[in-house]
């Protein structure tokens, strides 16, 4: 069982924080409008982009370039190395307390900005619950799952451009709208816009041809929060026959926090037993999933938030190597940077669902929130929150909050 | 009617060649293992980053980056100051003649790099024709076209990482295959690999926000051809729901030269008649499309060329602009280096159309090469060669060719 480290900084010590010594997540902080990496310790940011500058550190340079992306790009041996130091300097009793005070700043001060450069975003299908409650929405129940889905991690490329951090408001978007009913599609905002409550996996390291699961994983740097925002009314009409576009292209909303693999592998966990046997080039030496707790809050404009889902990451059918060693099957060359979304994480009871879509059963059964109101699909200026950890005895590996509010859509053109 | 300018550079004034100076394409040259920004003039490459170098041209040090993107991020202004200039040092009498001859290499001695950073690469559905024919033989003439297709340019995102330049060999996809007979997917390698006859459209200026037409038709900087490889098998068994993955992934190939949008100006066409009026976001003020004659040739390994397909950009029913300006419909930002694929090229007639799934329909009307062979697909040793040029009366505004050889799949893992 792993046990807390203790830490100088006495907030990393407490139980309830996100981020105590074992965690050590990587992002980037505004320091006077430039981009810092850092790391989280309690509630405390420490500036690594300075301790870089003052030599505390030295990665030849690639904690001084605002993005993690060189940094990961320098392979195992270096994220293992920055790992070991931090943990030196931060650990209670160290001799470097004194120095490294002048580095932290306060978290509820810090304006935190996108961790990576996002080199190309990937959304996948790959929980089961997920799957097979849209499929019954939309298919029926007979032919919920498509026949290829328990044999590969169903993808499709997202767009990168689109990636926030958390804290970025979202716009609701406008787009090219028709049900069943219309004669004609007309030009409008969307009245189905959606959250998936995801969790996003970084590729740290390139690969150029197939790799295997187990290469697969070792390429995983570490893991963020992923609300990937979906317009639904828009998707179901533009969808058929090449895939979701514009219905997921409005904003990806990412935790600010990479939460490395390393910190996580105290908590991996296998996942479910296959239905039917997968081809070899996706089988898993171990377990390569993780036991993280998620959850995601709904706060309309200044009213209390609702916790709307509980669910948990193990809930995947696919990990995130499964889905590289897919994604690279054609020969597709993986890039350091590359942010792959799990794809919706459902549980198997109706609080475990990870969008309003099945939470509201397509908008039949609207949730309760706190206060009396009610949701089938996000509102203007409703706040989402999601929110997630793997959680040890003494200690928890948190993601921090990933947060964005929805504004309403600009008129533009003018509404149909 | 455009007229050629005379240059010093001889090759440059015959009247088949596809860089004459009213031309003037960017690409990148391997000068000595280092990527050099140039031009091409006749059969002759002008080293445009030994100019900036030697201060023959000042544009911020942007042409010594090796690439075309932070010359493209400069803007309109800059781009043409730099056609001024160039159409200036090259013309006829210039008195440029003599210091420049010794930054010229011979074309047939360059090697040819990609010509930009890829940052994100889309690409369409958006020849009626095409559409017409894939969908007749996947769905019968009666269903051909989906519901929305002639109301929006149908998009999906594809994988910029794959993206190559010609003369990149392609290798043969492994991948799941299952045909509707097949009781379970198995492991293996493409059997009905494929090209696709495109043009690609370069995004030169960024976006945030949805943006008109006329915005997104003065964002592009110019265009490539590009051939979408794109395997069949692995397609049908994966696409649904999400639309195509590993099948388009293992390769783009696009040609070295950027002819850019000012080089094509005299050229400009109007889309099709529409049989739906366009929603107002998609409305053309003017001419978008382009009077490029396009061609692929097929020659396999060690044999004669046959020239398996003949049409024309004018046949696409979206332009490039109405593809942005429908990309950026819901927010999606666009950024500089964005890479849009046309969608195949198919014009009305067998012989027009752009890929060999079409061509054999199937496979059932195998295309015969010179020699008495016939091709269903692309097979091993195979070079597809994509030709284009906008032709006026005394000159061609070339793109030169973009070709790939088909190697034979890596048996990895070992074939189901």
């Amino acid at each position: 069982m792993t046990r807390l480290i203790r830490s100088w900084v006495e907030s990393a010590n407490a139980p309830d924080t996100d981020f105590p010594l074992n965690n050590l997540p990587y992002g980037v902080l505004s320091a006077g409008g430039v981009a810092h990496c850092a790391t989280a310790i309690g509630d405390q940011v420490l500036d690594l982009h300075a301790l870089e500058q003052a030599n505390f550190l030295d990665f030849g340079g690639a904690l001084k370039t605002g993005e993690w992306n060189d940094f990961m790009a320098l392979g195992h041996a270096e994220w293992q190395r920055l790992r070991n130091i931090l943990t030196g300097l931060l650990s209670e009793g160290a001799e470097a307390e004194g120095p490294l005070r002048p580095y932290l700043t306060p978290m509820a001060e810090a304006h935190l900005l996108l961790p990576f450069r996002v080199t190309e975003y990937t959304d996948f299908y790959a929980s089961k619950h997920h799957a097979t409650n849209v499929g019954t929405m939309f298919r029926g129940k007979d032919n919920a799952l498509p026949p290829n889905w328990l044999h590969m991690p169903i993808g499709y490329n997202g767009r990168a451009s689109s990636v926030v951090v958390s804290g970025t408001p979202v716009r609701r978007p406008m787009g090219q709208l028709k049900s069943p009913d219309d004669d004609a599609p007309y030009w409008g905002s969307s009245k189905r816009f959606d959250i998936e409550l995801e969790m996003g996996a970084i590729v740290g390291q390139p690969s150029d041809g197939p790799v295997t699961v187990a290469e697969a994983d070792a390429m995983i740097f570490g893991y963020v929060l992923l609300n990937d925002w979906s317009a639904r009314d828009i998707q179901a009409w533009e969808y058929q026959p090449l895939g979701p576009f514009q219905s997921k292209a409005t904003a990806t909303s990412i935790s600010p926090w990479i939460v490395t693999a390393a910190a996580l592998e105290p908590f991996r966990v296998h996942t479910p037993e296959r239905e039917v046997p997968l081809l070899p080039y996706l089988e898993e030496p171990g377990p390569m999933l993780y036991n993280i707790d998620l959850e995601v809050g709904l706060t309309p404009d200044g009213v209390t938030e609702t916790v709307i889902t509980r669910t948990n990451y193990r809930e995947m059918y696919y990990s995130a190597a499964q889905q590289i060693a897919h994604h690279s099957s054609s020969g597709c060359p993986m890039r350091v940077g590359d942010l792959l979304g799990s794809g919706t994480i459902s549980g198997p009871e109706r609080e475990n669902r990870g969008s309003l879509l099945e939470l509201s059963w397509g908008g039949k059964e609207p949730v309760e929130l706190v206060g009396g109101t009610t949701r089938s699909f996000v509102e203007d200026g409703d706040t989402l929150t999601l929110r997630g950890a793997a959680v040890a005895e003494d200690h928890r590996i948190g993601f921090g909050a990933c947060t964005g509010q929805v504004l309403p859509a600009r008129n533009w053109p003018k509404e149909g």
